[in-house]
C-alpha cells in the first residue's frame, strides 16, 4: 500500500501517530470501541526505541512484529521497508531524539452481526511517544524494589507469550499488589513457581557468576536478547532455564531488561536488599547495553532534516 | 456523577453509545490508543440484551458488572440506579426494540510516562446495537456444528474468569480453528481435557436425562444460571462439575447458552451429529428461557414513548 512521503520534522511536536495511512497528532490516536482488538484484545504490537537519535535493532523489532502477525493470523499492507519508513516518519514528526516507537496490527471490526475474524479489516497504527523508561529515574538510582507475585503469568498453552500481546490483567493485577504493599514493580511466575517476567520486561539474576533467565513462558524480549549476546561477547557465563523465585531472592544480582530502559539493576527483592547493588556483572551489562547502541550495526539514525 | 436525561426515541436510530457521559452516534464510539483498556486489555464489560422492548435480568448484568469492577480495582462514577437508566438511555436513543447492551470500564490513561494504574481515572462507556446473535438464525435451524479446540482457555490462576474480561486470543485463535475445518463455532478445554467455554457463550450436555455443565474455569453466564435454574424449576436434573471433551462428544443433547441468544441446541461436534437435535430436554430449556424472559420478575421494559 503506498504510504505518504515523510512528514516535516516537528510537525506533530511531541508526539505523532500514524492512523487510516497518515501521521496526526496524537490527540487522533483513537480506535473504535468494536474493534476486535479491544473487544477480544485481538491484536499484537511490537515496541522499539530511539535513543540519541537513532533507532536501536529495528530490524530485530520488525523482524519480530511480522512474526507475530502472522502467528495470530493478521496482516498489514506494508512491507518491512515501508513499515521501517512509517516508524522513521512518526518520530521525525514528532521532533523526538529519544522515543518509544509502537506498531501495532488489530483485527479490526467484522461486519455488523458477524462473528467471523476472517471478515475483518486489520488495522494498523504505529506511534511516537517521549521515550518512557520502565522506572523512574530516581528510582532507578534510589534502587528499585522488585515484587514476586504469587500470581501466575497467562500459560503458553492459552497465549504464546513470544508473540507480543495485551493480555496483561495478571500483570497489572500485580502491580496494584506490589504498589499497595510499598514496592515499586512486579513479576510473576508459573504454575511451578518460576519467575517469568513483569510488566514489560525480562528478569535475570546473577548467582555465583553465572547470569540466569527464563527459557519459557515469557516474551523473548529484543532487550532480553541483547543482555544474552553480550554476555556471550564478554565471556559471562550465561544458563537459559526455569529460574525459581527462591533463586531470585537469594541471588547475588537482579536486573531487569526493556526497551524501556534497556539494562536495569534491582536493589531489593520484596523489600529486601540484593545481596549486590548495582553488582559489578549487572554494571559490565549495562555499559555494555548502551555502548551496543552506538555501533552502527545496531543503529538505524533518524533523519532529522527537513 | 449527574447523567443527562434521557435521549428522545430514536435519537440515534440504530444503535447509540453513551461516551464522556453524553449520548451520540455509533460513530464516535472510540477510545484512546494509550488507554491501559487497550494496551493492557486492563478493562472489564458486562452485555445484557432487550428483546420485544425489555431487558432481561438486568439487575444481574449490573450487579456482575459491580462485582468484576470491584475485582479489578476500576470504579464508574454512577450508582446502579444511574447506570441502569444509561442503558436504558442507550436503547431509547437506538430506537431498538431487540438490543444487545453493554457496560464497559476501562483503565484509562496514566499520567504521561507513569506506569501506576492506580493514578489512571477510569473510564466509562455503555452502547446499545441491533440484538446479535451467537450463530446466524439459518445456522441455529439447520444444526450448529460446535469444534473442541485443543487449545486451553487462559487459567483462572492468571484472569479470572468469573470477572468478565476481554482476554480472547485463545477464543478467537480457536475460531480460526474452528472455520478453517468448515466447524461454525467453537469452545476450548482447561489442562484437564475438561470443556471450559466458547466465545461468548457456556456449554452445557445432556446424558441420561442428566444436565452437565463446567463448574470451573467459566464465565458464570447469566443465561447459564438461567438454564441452572429452569433445570431446577422444571425439575430436571443437573450436575454441576467438569465435563471431559469425551462426554461432550458422546452427550445424548448439547446445548449453548448465551445472552445472545439463549438456549441454543447443538447439531453437531467436530462434524459428527449429536445424538438428538435438537435434544427434548434443550427445546424444553429453550421454551422456558423464552417464557421466562416475559415473566415480569425478569422484565425491565424500556420507554418508548417521548
Amino acid at each position: 500500500m503506498p504510504i505518504p512521503p515523510q512528514p516535516a520534522v516537528a510537525q506533530f511536536d511531541g508526539g505523532c501517530v500514524f492512523i487510516d495511512g497518515a501521521y496526526a497528532p496524537l490527540s487522533e490516536a483513537k480506535i473504535s470501541l468494536f474493534d476486535w482488538g479491544f473487544t477480544r484484545s485481538d491484536a499484537t504490537y511490537d515496541v522499539a526505541s530511539v535513543w540519541n537519535g537513532a533507532f536501536f535493532r529495528l530490524d530485530a523489532h520488525m523482524e519480530r512484529f511480522f512474526a507475530s502477525l502472522q502467528s495470530l493470523r493478521l496482516q498489514i499492507p506494508y512491507t518491512r521497508d515501508e513499515l521501517r519508513l512509517i516508524l522513521h516518519g512518526c518520530v521525525r514528526a514528532g521532533g523526538l531524539k529519544e522515543a518509544y516507537v509502537a506498531m501495532v496490527c488489530t483485527r479490526g471490526v467484522p461486519p455488523r452481526g458477524a462473528r467471523d475474524p476472517r471478515l475483518a479489516q486489520n488495522r494498523f497504527y504505529a506511534y511516537a511517544l517521549p521515550y518512557v523508561w520502565i522506572a523512574p529515574r530516581d528510582k532507578q538510582l534510589s534502587g528499585i524494589d522488585l515484587f514476586i507475585s504469587e500470581r501466575q503469568r497467562i500459560g503458553p498453552e492459552s497465549v504464546d507469550p513470544r508473540v507480543k500481546n495485551y493480555h496483561w490483567i495478571d500483570l497489572v493485577q500485580s502491580m496494584f499488589d506490589a504498589y499497595e504493599r510499598g514496592h515499586d514493580t512486579s513479576c510473576v511466575v508459573d504454575a511451578h513457581g518460576h519467575v517469568t517476567e513483569g510488566p514489560g520486561f525480562n528478569v535475570f539474576v546473577v548467582r555465583g557468576g553465572v547470569v540466569h533467565t527464563a527459557d519459557r513462558g515469557v516474551l523473548e524480549g529484543v532487550s532480553r536478547r541483547t543482555a544474552i549476546e553480550l554476555c556471550q561477547r564478554l565471556g559471562i557465563l550465561l544458563r537459559i532455564a526455569p529460574v525459581p523465585a527462591a533463586d531470585v531472592r537469594s541471588a547475588d544480582e537482579v536486573f531487569l531488561t526493556s526497551t524501556g530502559g534497556g539494562v536495569l539493576p534491582i536493589a531489593k527483592i520484596d523489600g529486601q536488599p540484593v545481596r549486590q547493588f548495582p553488582g559489578p556483572i549487572t554494571a559490565r551489562l549495562h555499559d555494555a547495553y548502551w555502548a551496543m547502541r552506538e555501533e552502527p550495526a545496531y543503529r538505524d539514525p533518524v533523519d532529522y532534516q527537513d
